[in-house]
């Protein structure tokens, strides 16, 4: 009945197993090598703009290449001309943070190579994301209503808080009716991937109010201009339909009011997404969680494991107390998407939770990394490097060439040379070019309204201790004294 | 100087190196064992909604789990309860191709842990991915001018064809100066990821156009039917500023003309993207190159390497031409990401390409697919499923109870059993339920605007084999005389 095939074209020849298995021994141990040396390596490589380029060649193979020609060009080409991110020197921007168990869930993700676009299309990748979601929501504290075993709720994982902040958005859109040019409000120090989502959904850079934050009160929204900001649009006839409240802004972890925040939202119902991208990490020490009191009004909440809980990027965890909303601003079913389990119900398919269709098994690393660490490991984590930088913090105090530019935010210290701008960036110049410390900075308007150029003291990488952070203080005191005696 | 820090936090215990290196070698086999035995595995896992959530403790563990312990629940839970992908078996939707070499990318990737957001966050992030771009444009066929190596064009990896076609969007908005109401055009079997973005980005369901496809010219867009609409549009004052050309539908691999679209945009000033989600990979091979001729005409272009390129989920290539509009679109930069290399010029910052702000470190996978398989191999790969699909086609047609539904396209057969529609669905059914395959479905209208139900027989596992494709069609056989006996 059936005719045999012809066999005009070879399948190409595939990795047997012994070879994969050597290669990823090998790889393992390259990663072991590498995080174990980290210590030893710049933080930052110095190289060229187009080095890397100019080394590889300008076109692609024909023929198959060796496994060894291709793992000694990592080693050769790629290890040095990468930033560390994994050292424990580095305090830049906030930690990108890995761990053994995450990487094993990104190992183990890629091996199965499932999508989760709908529950049908793999039920494990669904329902483990649930589940972990909803750990990870008892686990910071969220209400039940966050919770999928509410039924109306629900987390999701994302790519980035900034794909969250753009669902969020859309929803919020969405859920709006009361017609109206649509306004959406965050605090000037609010993360730029807002703006981002603004322009993406279509609104123009007016359409996002940034409402002034307080530099008396650590740089958080003031939320009496929020409010009367609100008022006077209302009153001419604007939609206020989104406010965001950052958790933890990136300049210097300010914190919103959610509860205010919540209060102005419900007033004029404007949906409140909260983005603790960085600070949301704390949650899981119940000690940090009134950062986000008030959370009960807020309809979605947002932080990223991938940061600061251990867990390779990507992992942001999105939650929302009414999934009705996202669904309603996202499902789109043709015909080849359908199937029996969605026309049942009572399955989520998270494909209608996100701007993708596609997505890969990313709940495995974070229920390896959950069970691995236990909920009181990752709670060590957090306070260990809280107290690194509350010591760090207490150092720049008491050195008074140095000048806090706002309270500490739970590993965030952020400092300046006192006088002019120009020191410090030559301070943050001069660390940076030894190697062994990489630091950011940004810059915040002072109570007179005079921008301030300042370092960031961003601690939270997986391997930094607390001789990474006396070393770190020791070179910013040695290059304060060369840029003090330069100057 | 330093005064001696307190420890009364301890830090958790992270797994040591020798542990990371059992687990990892343990995971390693665990999908050589899984790539192995997936044949006997049923293709789609036969698991009630709700059964993996019973299983999984309502809450986290407090304190660390054993790895024994998680390793186990993974073979335990996790496998039975997947759909499998990998399979031989597996015909539905679009292939998701995994291969030794892109897990070994994805494994390296999330152990080096860097953030490729900006240039200066990990060069070699950038310059590989740059020069992964261009070597896979020149793989298929793409003019010079969507090479980075042009200066102007260039392409990014993004996590899926849905946010290349959002990014596609929102840099023709954003190059769009002609005022006028906005509105898009596709083909009514674009892909729904289409008519997600076109929410996302706040137009209305009415401003995306969809024109009708020629059932008689094998469902590609009718482009005089484009030609007189846009014609009308622009006479009521509307701007037509988007049109997606898709080069292999979703549902019967349809082809849009890029040369005849590229005509009609570039007389209307519309931006023309082109959907290639799936048909992109069989570029790869000069004879299918015809299915973009008039590429050049095209403003971008898209294709994903991880449907059937044997690069793991998540990885889509997008080019464009003119990488300014991207830039303008969705260049913004606050002080806590401004560095020198970025404002010295002259280097590519991807977080300006994408939706989100950070990415992952994929061109690794790539490079690696790439050199393991060389061009030769890849291409053998592309030609050796195109030959199965090809022989299932015959067999199909020469068994006058079926039809098919439109010419194969490349490695995608679309048939159905003569007569009414609940047969072809009846025998759908029939055939996923055995276990040994798993097929999907879609619909399109025939020539007398009928909808008619279809089985889409996907070829593109990396696994499959003659046998498989050969098995499929005697379970058709088998499961068809099933259907016409008992009907």
């Amino acid at each position: 009945m059936v005719s045999a095939m012809s066999e005009s074209q070879v399948a190409p020849e595939h990795m047997t197993r012994e070879e994969f298995r050597q290669a990823g021994l090998e790889f393992i141990d390259l990663i072991c090598d590498y995080w174990e040396d980290i210590e030893e390596l710049p933080v930052n490589p110095s190289v060229d703009p187009g080095s890397l380029l100019e080394a590889l060649p300008e076109s692609p193979p024909q023929e198959p290449e060796s496994w060894d020609d291709i793992q000694s060009d990592v080693r050769r080409l790629i290890l040095p001309a990468i930033t560390n991110w994994q050292s424990p020197g580095f305090f830049g921007y906030f930690p990108a943070n890995a761990s053994a168990p995450a990487v094993l869930g990104e190992l183990l993700s890629a091996g199965l190579g499932v999508q989760g676009m709908l529950w049908s299309t793999s039920p494990a990748c669904t329902e483990l994301e649930m589940r972990m979601l909803d750990w990870l929501g008892e686990m910071i504290g969220l209400p039940d209503t966050f919770m999928h075993s509410s039924g109306v709720g629900g987390g999701v994982i994302q790519g980035t808080a900034s794909e969250a902040s753009l669902v969020a958005l859309v929803a919020a859109r969405s859920r709006w009716s009361g017609g109206g040019e649509l306004k959406a409000y965050a605090s000037d120090q609010a993360h730029s991937s807002i703006a981002k989502a603004i322009r993406i959904c279509g609104l123009q850079e007016d359409d996002l109010r940034l409402i002034k934050s307080d530099p008396d009160d650590a740089y958080a929204m003031q939320s009496e201009a929020l409010e009367e900001r609100i008022k006077l649009d209302v009153a001419d006839g604007v939609a206020p339909f989104f406010i965001c409240a950052t958790v933890g802004t990136t300049s210097t972890g300010a914190l919103d009011s959610v509860r205010e925040l919540g209060r102005i939202a419900r007033q004029c119902g404007a949906w409140l997404h909260v983005d603790a991208a960085y600070a949301g990490s704390a949650l899981v020490c119940p000690e940090h969680r009134a950062m986000i009191d008030g959370i009960e009004r807020a309809d979605s909440f947002c932080f990223n494991p991938h940061k600061w809980l251990l867990t390779n990027f990507d992992l942001s965890a999105l939650w929302v107390q009414d999934r009705a909303h996202v669904l309603n601003a996202l499902s789109i079913t043709p015909e080849y998407l359908k199937n029996t389990a969605t026309e049942r119900g009572g399955v989520v398919d998270f494909r209608d939770w996100q701007i993708p269709l596609g997505r890969r098994f990313r709940a495995l690393k974070l229920w390896f990394v959950i069970r691995q660490y236990g909920v009181a490991g990752l709670q060590a984590y957090i306070r260990r490097h809280i107290e690194l930088a509350s010591q760090f913090e207490q150092w720049v105090e008491e050195d008074d060439r140095f000048e806090l530019v706002a309270p500490r935010c739970l590993s965030l210290v952020c400092f300046r040379l006192r006088g002019d701008d120009d020191r410090t960036r030559e301070l943050l110049e001069r660390l940076n070019a030894t190697g062994e410390v990489f630091l950011t900075h940004s810059a915040v308007p002072d109570s007179t309204g005079t921008m301030r150029y300042f370092i960031r003291m961003a601690i939270g990488a997986t391997k930094t201790e607390d001789h990474h952070v006396q070393r770190a203080w020791s070179l910013i005191q040695r290059e304060t004294s060369a840029v003090l005696d330069g100057g």
